[in-house]
Formats: C-alpha cells, structure tokens, sequence
C-alpha cells in the first residue's frame, strides 16, 4: 500500500543521536532530519483498519483465531506490506513470521512485533497495533531513506491468545525455550487440528532459525484502565506481574438449611466467602502492584436450601517481583491453613499456573522515557498485568515495552476502541526507542 | 397385615386420663390399661419397610414422587391397612385422604398425618414414618379395643415434597386455604401433567368435604442433627422457623485481572463474599434459632481471570418468631445497602419466598412434653427447621409435632436412616397425645 519513495542512491550520513544512514536518493535532506522523524498516524490507522476487515465482527471486533484461513490471510496481508518495503520475510518452525529491514552492519537485529490473532470476540488493536506499529517504522525509515546500523526486525507471533490452541503465547513460549517445538506442534484444536497441521494448511510451516536480537520492544494498547484514568498518553512498561493462579478446593458437609443450627454447620461457601475477602486483603497489603482476584467458583450441590458441601474456586495473585509473589503466595496458604482449622474444613490449595515476574531492561526502559519525553508526550510508568508476547521475549533478550490507553480500559471485546492520535504517539515513541537501539556501539 | 384381635362386644369403661372406652369381646381387661398401652415398634417397622417396597431404589431409599403411579400403590397400601382397622376412608379434591376411626361422641376428631411422596431420590422415614405413626396408633387402639371419645384420623396430605409439582406441601395448604384448590389442580410437571390429570390416573380424585379437627400432631423425623447431638429421643416441637428467601443480585464491572488495579476494581463476587459473611453473622447475632444461609450463587463471567461483573446468590433467613425474622431482613437489607455504598455497585434484593414463623399450640405441646416424661423418655424443646405439612394445619388447628432423631441429621438422601427404637417411642408419644386430646372435654 506504501510505494518506496527512494529508489537509487546512499548517501551515509550520520544523524545525530541515531547513528543512521540515509538515502537521500531524490528526497530533500532536511526534510529526513533523524530528530525529527514521525510516523505517519493516518497509514497506521489505515493499515490496522485493513487488517481488521480480516475477520471483521459485526458488532465491529475481529474474529481472526489463530492458524486459521483468516489468520493466514491477515499474515499474507502484512508480510506484503513489509516486502514492498524490501524486507526478506523468514517464518520459523512454529510460524512466527520475522520481517527484516537490513541494517549497515551486520549485527543482531533490533527486534519488535507482537501477534495478529485475536480473542474469538477480539477487537482491532490487541496485538495489531504492535504489528503494524512495527511495519509503520519500517514504512517511515523506508520513505525517509534511513538505513540504520542494526537491521530491523519486525516478528508477528504465532497464537498469542491461546483461544483455539493452547499454551497462550505460543509462539513467542517456543522461540525463547519456554516450551519445546514438538509439543507446541502437538496441541491440538477442538476439531482435533493440531496446530502442525493448521500451520500447513496456511502455508506457514517454516524452518528458518532466527538468532537471537540485540534486544525487543513491543507496543500495545494497555488493556487496563490505568493511563485513561491519569490521563497519560504513553506507558513506560517496567515490568510485567508475576502470575501464580491456583484453584482452591474447600470440602465442607451439606446439609438441609432449615434444621441445622449455625453451631453445627461445615459450610463450604461461608468458608470460600471468608477467603475470597482474604485474596483480596493479601493484594491490598501488596499495594501498589500486587494483585488477587477470584474469578471463577463452583458450588455444590448449588441449591437454596441446602448448606454447600464443596466449593472450587480460583485464585490468582499477580506482583511485580518474585520476592512479593512469594510473600503472596505464603499468606494465601496461611489464610486456608487457618480458614480449614477455623471451621473445621478440608481446604487444598493447587497451584495451576505460575509465571514468573518479568522485570523489563532498565537501559530501554529509559530510552522509551526519553522518547516519550522528547516528543512531548505525557507518560507514567506502568506494569503489565496480562501476559505478552514480550514476557517471554524478555528470557532471552533485553526486552521494553510501550503502552498507549485504551477506552475504558476494555480489551479481549469487539467494543476494545484505541484514539487514533495514542497509536501515533506510542508508534512514535516505538520508531525513537527503535532508532536510538540501532546504533552500532562506539569502537 | 394386621387382623383385628376382637371381634364382638363392647364394654364401655372409663381409662382414667384418656377418658377412652374399652372393647373388651375376649381380651382381658388388665392388658387394655390406657397408661400401659404402647404401640407395637416392630409392627410399625414392618409396615415402613413394606411401603419403603413401592418406589424401593437401588441404594436404598425411595423414589416416590407424588401421583405417580408408585405413589397410587403407596396409597392403596396403607388405605388398606385402615380399612382393615375398620376405618372409613375419604378423599378430598386434592387427593388428601383421611382415614378415620369412629369415636364414640360425635365431635370433631384429632387428627394425625403426614405424607407418603418422597423426593427423587428420598429415604424410607420422611412423611412415611407420620403415617405408619399414625396407622401404628389405630392398630394399637383397634387391638386393645379401645374406643375414643373423639374420632382419629390419619391424613396423607398430597405431594408435600414438591418434587414433581410445586409448590411444597400442596394438599396441606390448599386444605388450610394457603392457597386455591384450582391453583394446585392447575400445576404440572415438567412433563405437562396436570395435577388434577394425574389424581384422576391414580384414583385419589376425590370430592369429600373434610371439617376441621379439633386438633392435629404429626410425628416426623427430625431431618436435623440435634436430637443426636443431644443423646435425646424426643424433640417437643414449640415452632417452625419463619423463612424468608431471597434473590441478592450485585451489579458490577467485568474486567481483566492483570492490568486492573485493586482500587479501580468493581467486583461482584468480592461484594458478594462480604454479603455471604454478613449472612452467616445476621443468623448469629439472632441465636438459637436464627439461621442464614446461602445456598446458590452464580457467577459472571466465571473465568479465571476476569474479575467478576455479576453475580446473583441466594440468601435463606429463619426465625422462630416474626419480630425475629423480620428484623433478620432489615439487618440483610441494610448490609446489602452498605455494601453497594462501599464497593459502588449496584444491588438488587429480591424476596422470593416467605413462610411467617408458626407457633404451636401450648397445650399440645405441654401435652407431648408429659406423655414423653411418662413414658421416661429423654426429651428436649425443638423448633421445626424445615417446612412440614403440620406449619399448614397450625393455620387451622392447634398443632403440635414429635421429632425423633435420624443418623446424622441426614434426610432428603437415599441414605436416610433411623433407629427403630426411636420410631417405636415416637409413635408412643403420639399414642399417648392423641389418647389426651381424644378426651372429650367435661360436661
């Protein structure tokens, strides 16, 4: 959709900051000044508006499950766009495509991207925007005719959200070791597809091997209400919540509610209640990142008149380092061990889930603070409370990420809505945390 | 299965407290003593285990729902046994049937009953042992030939359990006018079947207009665990516990439980926790009789990691009295108000049912009491948790009940049992009751 303005002639300049190269082929120097480089909001905007006509909902979301037809389509979609900016595409083993801009030297890649399969009622910006804000600074560093130091890689992730095939973060889960190939290849759909078989079909079966990048940057709608209510533009990502998720198994004796005295009661319910309070305390003693949420419970036998006899439920505690998540974790075991003595109830704690907290790197952190500030953007730091494909990046390469809001904090929903005016400033500050990256280390 | 040991001859004779007349036609006098007569257990035991035939399930309890056809032969079963006993039978337009036994004044009768439907999947002592008392005490009179001043009758109130048809102890409370006759007809099962349809298919449509009695008791097991807590065979039933049920429905805001802050949160299910615990403390704050229970809830969206937009519960308050009960609900009431205050959530209560707390008869009471004291059997005062065909017949007549202990309280549950000595003393106690009020009062 973007035709290369340039077509013939390099003329190595340095610019300043950025250590870039450009190619002032027909273009007027001034007008590819490194500081001054922007994005262009309105192709942004464009591009995630076409890629969202891929599976587009209804009531105005996407629907674009991962490895399916749609989801090949969107892939066949952005690795176009990203040829016509003359990059070389490779897919690996697991699909995850990487769209590479060569550099002067030959240096590991300064790496972003993020993931273009949504929730099965998703909206247009999750992982979208980390895509296509990537093909963006490509496009911009296209047209201005800069060649930086680093190549530039932009990766689309393969199953970010896990709706049709899990583990989530699948792709980005194998290419940092989280997880071997095989078994990701194995998992298999509710039809029985394995995700092998899905990848063929789409014709995103690949082979090559991608070395490691000298580091990563994602950008991404927030997915939280955070910086729509500080009225901030930009999120300066830290960290990202550490994740223990259990399920809560507290066995109780049912028994008719008319005869049975309050003194004679072992009731399952009473006792979840109590705990579900404590999950709560527990993160509020945790403040300001530590989080406890119980979102899912099952009541036996569930009927008015009778006093629960068992209940399950979830727990799932979040902190923004391991030391806290820990601490967390003891007091939730504590506050059973007690519930169970209190009222006499068999209470066992199951771990199902456990992500590590991931702290960000501290040197791109800054970089994207600088950005954000040198563009005259209104930011705050920020953690990340769901999982990205960032997380697992960040095992293997010094990782960032840039949040923008989005309306009402609302995501995983076809009503997730993003202002056009955010997107261009967090792919701004994308392309200046990208540029500043680039630059070879000084002799 | 009994056969009535006289034959012919009637001696009229005073029994001292009982004020009954003695058939004597070849039975020696000393062994027909009012104050020495007792019920024949194993009889008694007998005749449960036969009905616990008709509907027998595999586990050991029984399947006996109401006009059913199992519920035809259960009633064709223990009419026969009364008319073996020389009692008339009448059926009333509900299918209440009333088997008597003449009196020698013509006065209105004391009358004793339960039923005989059971719950899908029920035991052998609930109802049916209020009925075989009840049989149990005219075999009793019948062989000692004893002739009451007052008619007994036995009732089998229709569908009491409301498993097939609701509502709950539908013939006790169209006889006591708690609700209309064509209301009840009118009621089908999940099949479609009226009432009136399936009392035609069994034969117990009847017609009889049945008069009020002068009194009414009804032996039950107590469906509780405190008799057997307490070492004690009688409970004296003083009042059924008034419930107020209720739909507690808590608005929140769905929202995912990573990149939510604690304080921004909106959680339905947290409120409701708190709302659990409030429950369990108004039922507290009201003891010994107070009870709160809840015993349904359902969660919105349920998933792990969304915190919880909605959530409707169930809440289930009893009192022994009204100005409890009723003080029970303004308490629920104010803490639902609170919490909606303190989490900014919106919170509906709505009422769904309510049974006012019913008192029984002082004398009756004082009555059982005494006739438990002279046959030197352990007692203590007990309220009636649960609904019961009697708490209809208190709007009526002067009612009094008789628990005796099942195994662990445990009732509604093919499991349910009891031991025969304690059936045997209940039904003594009953004998010795109804000998009382059988009385006629003093010229």
């Amino acid at each position: 959709m973007s035709t290369p303005p340039f077509e013939s002639g390099l003329l190595e300049a340095s610019l300043g900051a950025f250590g870039v190269v450009i190619d002032t082929g027909g273009a007027p120097s001034d007008a590819v000044d490194g500081a001054d480089l922007r994005i262009d909001g309105q192709r942004l905007w464009r591009r995630l508006m076409a890629l969202a006509q891929i599976g587009a909902t209804p009531a105005g979301g996407n629907r674009r499950l991962a490895l399916t037809e749609l989801d090949g389509q969107g892939r066949d979609l952005v690795t176009q766009w990203a040829r016509e900016l003359g990059c070389s595409i490779r897919v690996d083993a697991i699909g995850n495509i990487f769209m590479r801009r060569a550099g002067r030297l030959d240096l590991p890649a300064v790496m972003t991207g993020s993931h273009i399969d949504t929730q099965p009622t998703g909206g247009k910006f999750d992982g979208n925007f980390g895509v296509l804000s990537g093909i963006e600074v490509l496009s911009t560093l296209h047209q201005a005719g800069v060649v930086t130091d680093r190549p530039l890689e932009v990766a689309i992730w393969t199953n970010e959200e896990g709706s049709r095939f899990v583990p989530v973060m699948m792709g980005s889960g194998v290419y940092c070791g989280a997880f071997t190939l095989a078994s990701a290849l194995a998992a298999v759909d509710l039809d029985g597809i394995s995700v092998a078989t899905a990848l063929d079909a789409i014709g995103y079966a690949g082979s090559d091997h991608i070395e490691t990048p000298a580091c990563y940057f994602e950008a991404h709608i927030e997915q939280g209400p955070v910086l729509e209510a500080h009225d901030k533009v930009i999120g300066v990502v830290e960290a990202a919540l550490g994740q223990r998720w259990y399920t809560v198994t507290v066995k109780g004796m049912e028994a008719h509610a008319g005869p049975t005295p309050m003194a004679m009661r072992r009731d399952a319910l009473l006792c979840s209640a109590r705990l579900i309070a404590e999950v709560n305390a527990i993160a509020l003693a945790n403040a300001p990142n530590g989080r406890g949420t119980v979102g899912w419970i099952e009541n036996y036998p569930n009927s008015r008149n009778v006093i629960p006899g068992q209940v399950r439920f979830s727990v799932d505690l979040r902190a923004a380092d391991e030391t806290t998540l820990g601490g967390m974790d003891a007091a939730l075991r504590a506050a059973c061990a007690r519930a169970a003595a209190d009222a006499h109830l068999a209470i066992d704690v199951e771990q199902v889930v456990y992500f590590p907290a991931q702290a960000f790197d501290a040197t791109l952190i800054a970089s994207v603070r600088q950005a954000s500030d040198s563009l005259g953007l209104s930011w705050m730091p920020a953690v990340s409370g769901a999982g990205h494909d960032a997380v697992y990046v960040a095992r293997v390469a010094p990782t960032a990420m840039i949040f923008v809001p989005c309306k009402d904090g609302i995501s995983h929903n076809e009503i997730e809505s993003a202002e056009p005016e955010h997107l261009e400033a967090g792919c701004n500050v994308l392309l200046r945390a990208m540029l500043a990256a680039a630059r070879a280390p000084a002799a």
